[in-house]
């Protein structure tokens, strides 16, 4: 493996032009202490992807490369680097630095860190060096956020979870999705399918909520116990009071009867909404006090669970459903068409990586 | 102490009319074996007296004598009473029945028992019997609702702790206020005044949080460590992910900046909300995501709960801050009017009970 100078990647030039994505490169950050040099192998397609360099969440620096679900080989490891090996497959999510002496990182909860740093877009510390993300050749990384994937999973497989597994995890986790029971998954999409899968491995009994039927024969094959289409006249009936923890992957609130879903929670459950519609929504006192409930965000999920989430997939033999795409200029334009119409069935994942960058 | 036939009490006789208190009497429903019937002392005034009998919360059966914060001397038992003593002094709140058999009744969940019954204005089982409140004579109950009060809480002092104690008192000890958190207690009202006692009660760092300094002196007698006034610029800023959790006592959401709020929790922490404004408010999922926050509300408490807290205000000594006014329709008039104008400090309990009833 040689280790280059520049690091290249398909860029996104201006939010006029996104879809136009461009071969470029970039001198990487000076190389520190604690860090890990990746050789990209392939790439998960998240849908703030497209929030970013398509403008909906307002200004980023252009030229651009998105992609936060990086799996790859470690090229060369910092003198002070403990926790990756040179050699070694590894995995990126969406998080690439935080403090680690706040209060919040030394709870596991470096997620909430003010001084945390995205994966891409986002300037790294004072270095005048922008962070750049997974559609690209190679990524410079602190060791604290670098993942060891374990050797069952393939690495498309793996990729996906590393923002949309852990963001579905994480809660799922902390707020005691297991043996004993009944969490609810709002939404079968990229997260969703997710949730459902890792509710069900947590020990779960599992329940995908959804507008129709039609995602509800891949639903139960990713482990789904039950079914709801509240599209159904008093669907929330016979749940009602029954739900422990509820997870919304919803990207909208678009037609939301919050009132109907937050009946199904038991005394003090928890409405957990992990996607970011745009929108709000107006709630009323009232629609908590019927059983005590709650409703709140969580943001990704701390290292000690994603190494947790990797082993649990590789001990279960965890299959993610996911598409693989050939990296091109041609290939995001495509995954960034599926994330558009909802199609994607149910995680895209960049391939090909030795072809693009040979 | 003789047995009536009839109660009588102060009652509303219409939502156009419903300050013209009248006296009036009723045939309480036929005694059961485990009704307990309180000579009554003493009640509390609670904004729902107000909310209700003006129609402020729709309709209600008319004419209707309101109060849910009862002290009185037990008079006769049923013969399977185990609770509750003849002679004995005891208290009644806002909720005088439930189904005892539910999943929720059985885990200290009772005040969420989709059979739950308020302490007025409700239809009681199927017997054809309207719920009759507190600014009355007697009052029949089933034993589960009614607690016997400490000897060294006065009946005025313990009063209002049956409804307004209760209501702050279960989120503070089911969310962990105790030694080692700190607890933001927004409003000093009714409620406030009683969520500032007990989380300082309980051990908390407890800070009283207003819109102005004016009732800092007295948050700060009720045992307030600290006080935030949110008129002032950059009041957030220096508390900013410390709160554990937040007990919000407001009664309108009038210029509400949720966000700041919010901002003011750790991770996962809690705002718990037991005022009920009759308008909503409008929230994003970015709120939460800073810091993985959750909001909500919790109705009253359970029976473990009072007696716990009955027995911690005796322990500690703790003294409601009462204003104590003679009932009559003169009284229940001037207490209306001081819930109108926010201007009780901090509760006020109808006394005198033995003129009134001469």
């Amino acid at each position: 493996m040689s280790y280059p100078e520049q690091f290249s990647g398909f860029q996104a030039p201006s939010a006029e032009n996104w879809l136009d994505f461009k071969k470029g490169s970039w001198k990487p950050r000076p190389f520190g202490d604690y860090d890990v040099d990746i050789e990209i192998e392939c790439c998960g397609v998240c849908a703030s992807d497209k929030h970013t360099i398509s403008g909906d969440w307002g200004d980023c620096p252009y030229p651009l490369a998105v992609g936060h679900e990086v799996v790859g080989k470690v090229l060369q490891v910092g003198p002070k680097v403990t926790l990756a090996k040179v050699g070694q497959r590894v995995g990126v999510g969406a998080q690439v630095y935080s403090c680690l002496e706040c209060r919040l990182c030394k709870n596991d909860n470096e997620t909430y860190c003010k001084h945390q740093i995205d994966a891409y877009g986002a300037p790294y510390l004072d270095t005048g060096y922008t962070t750049q993300g997974g559609y690209s050749s190679h990524t410079r990384i602190h060791e604290y956020w670098v993942y060891p994937i374990p050797e069952k999973l393939s690495s498309p497989n793996a990729a996906p979870m590393l923002c949309a597994g852990i963001t579905v995890f994480s809660p799922l986790k902390r707020f005691g999705a297991g043996p004993g029971k009944k969490v609810g998954i709002v939404g079968v999409g990229g997260l969703g399918h997710y949730a459902v899968i890792f509710a069900k491995a947590l020990g779960a009994e599992t329940w995908a909520i959804s507008r129709s039927r039609s995602k509800e024969a891949d639903a139960r094959k990713m482990g789904a116990d039950g079914f709801i289409a509240t599209q159904e006249e008093g669907w929330e009936k016979e749940h009602e009071h029954t739900f422990d923890l509820i997870v919304n992957t919803a990207s909208s609130f678009d037609g939301f009867e919050l009132g109907k879903y937050l009946s199904l929670l038991n005394v003090h459950g928890r409405w957990n909404s992990v996607g970011m519609p745009g929108e709000g929504i107006t709630v009323h006192n009232q629609d908590f006090a019927g059983n005590g409930c709650f409703i709140g965000s969580t943001h990704l999920g701390s290292r000690k669970e994603m190494l947790e989430m990797l082993q649990l997939a590789a001990d279960k033999g965890i299959e993610s459903w996911v598409e693989e795409i050939p990296l091109s200029a041609d290939g995001l334009r495509q995954a960034m068409d599926k994330l558009e119409k909802s199609s994607v069935r149910y995680r895209s994942c960049m391939v090909s990586y030795d072809k693009a960058f040979a």
